[in-house]
């Protein structure tokens, strides 16, 4: 079981040289998956070596340039790569009607299948599931129809406890499955062994919370509480909190706010507003509320397990 | 009177990190033009330190991503940086649909005015002219509706000869501007001072042609005759010339060919296809048939004057 998160941009809309807007890989019990895809997703996917194939989940927050301009590029390039794949789409709705004009204009349809799930509940609601994971829309509060998106791993199955088992002859290897289930298992002489002697606790499922753009929203706490990763868009600094309404942004203080109420393990910040060239406030503002920040930079990995931030360039 | 040409992007659709696809920075004349925007391109305009408060034209060739998936970027920069002069984009039938839609879909629409110039004909036409530069379209042949773009200056008034000038007691400044509009001078006696005692020749004004993508196509060299600069797609070697009838582009040996029939002073060549890690070869087999041919990089600017290339960064 494994989390690991790559910021491929993290910056808002105004382009600088080497500020990418939002755009993010993650890598959760070997299933991978990008959010967002800003201007030049495709660029620092290859910068970072994420590789092109194994992408095929997409999922836009909403439909702001600096999250989605780079999605049809990098639609247009997995054509150009002869991908044979289906690709998912998961967005606010529109995103399909702009994807088919682009691709229409410019007669490059593509071979592979593109299939949308475009999004309007205003509710969260489960819009992916396999044996592994799910994935849960975190319903936001910005100028247009925005989600948030929670990723969480299934439950593992429980594991042995060998030498417990091993006091009972009669259990053969065949049983085994039954019993990772959380199966108690019953002799032959009609005795109950119950599963907590023959198992111990499988490793808790990891969990991300995607959380851009918003305004400040405690609603969204039940939803995320208890995540390992949480990212919350922190686009000011309290010099300018009076622009969070209108803007509908947050401040460094207020995701660290949501992150102390939620309970999460670990809080990454990012979509810096332009204004501040260094970054430095956004962590020390954050850290009066909630510890365990970092700020979001563009090549870093940050994993839930032993390394919990390594520079890939 | 002076043309530079800066290559902010030269590479085909296949993105790589330090290969942007087709963006050039035109400046002629005191105008100043972008054409073509790629994805990335607002990020190249950063790096080569190309003003956006210069740029109130836009020359799209045609709608392939890699020529114009940067377009909705720039126009929502240009919002953000609360830009309020006109912008003025020139594209194929289709680029206004594409780019309304997604003002509207992110709800950004812009506060300055975007002005589209539809383009259709399959004959040269004049889009654009002021008291300094003309432009026209150059039809291309590719696999979608494409055109080129002719850029020239208008020619200057002549310049006077003052020492021959100063020979007539009665010729007065206020004379001058009819002089050097090419005027005779009619003395009070009667007597008519031909104009070109009294000025010599102005420069010759510049022009250049921008000619991607497109397939080998001759009948362009009447329009392109003699201009000092010529940009012309080269996406593959004669190795693989097969592919140009298919894909609709061009060798390097080809481009050259238009540029040695067409008379031209300057050629530089790009848009070179991903599958050539090493561009020594387009040089080599254009220069086999055009001597004066430069290799396309973004952060050169290409200048019709005393420099001819000088690298940016």
């Amino acid at each position: 079981m494994s989390l690991n998160l790559t910021i491929l941009g993290c910056h808002s809309a105004t382009p600088r040289v080497n500020a990418y807007p939002t755009s993010q890989y993650l890598e959760i019990n070997n299933r991978h998956f990008l959010i967002d895809c800003g201007e030049g997703t495709q660029r620092q996917m290859r910068k970072y070596k994420v590789g092109f194939s194994k992408i095929n989940h997409i999922f836009i927050s909403h439909l702001h340039g600096d999250h989605f301009f780079g999605l049809i590029g990098l639609i247009s390039t997995f054509g150009i790569l002869n991908r044979e794949k289906d690709l998912h789409i998961y967005g606010p709705k529109g995103i399909k009607e702009i994807t088919v004009l682009q691709l229409k204009l410019s007669k490059s349809w593509t071979k592979y299948q593109l299939i949308f799930h475009e999004l309007e509940s205003k509710e969260s609601e489960l819009i992916f599931e396999d044996d592994k994971v799910t994935i849960y829309t975190i319903p936001l509060d910005h100028r247009v129809y925005t989600n948030g998106f929670l990723f969480k791993e299934k439950p593992k199955l429980r594991k042995l406890h060998i030498a417990n088992i091993q006091q009972y002859d009669e259990i053969e290897t065949c049983d085994y499955h039954n019993i990772k289930a959380g199966k108690d298992y019953v002799l032959s002489t009609g005795e109950v062994v119950m599963n907590d002697e023959l198992t111990i606790d499988p490793p808790k499922p990891k969990s991300y919370a995607f959380c851009s753009d918003t305004a400040y929203k405690p609603s969204i706490i039940p939803i995320i509480k208890n995540v390992d990763l949480l990212y919350h868009e922190a686009t000011f600094l309290n010099d300018r909190e009076d622009l969070c309404e209108k803007t509908k942004h947050s401040t460094a203080e207020q995701a660290a706010t949501i992150a102390n109420n939620a309970n999460v393990e670990k809080l990454v910040i990012g979509h810096y507003s332009s204004r501040y060239s260094n970054l430095k406030g956004f962590k020390k503002e954050a850290q009066a509320v909630f510890k365990n920040v970092e700020l979001a930079e563009a090549g870093n990995l940050h994993s839930i397990n032993s390394f919990p931030v390594k520079v890939l360039n």
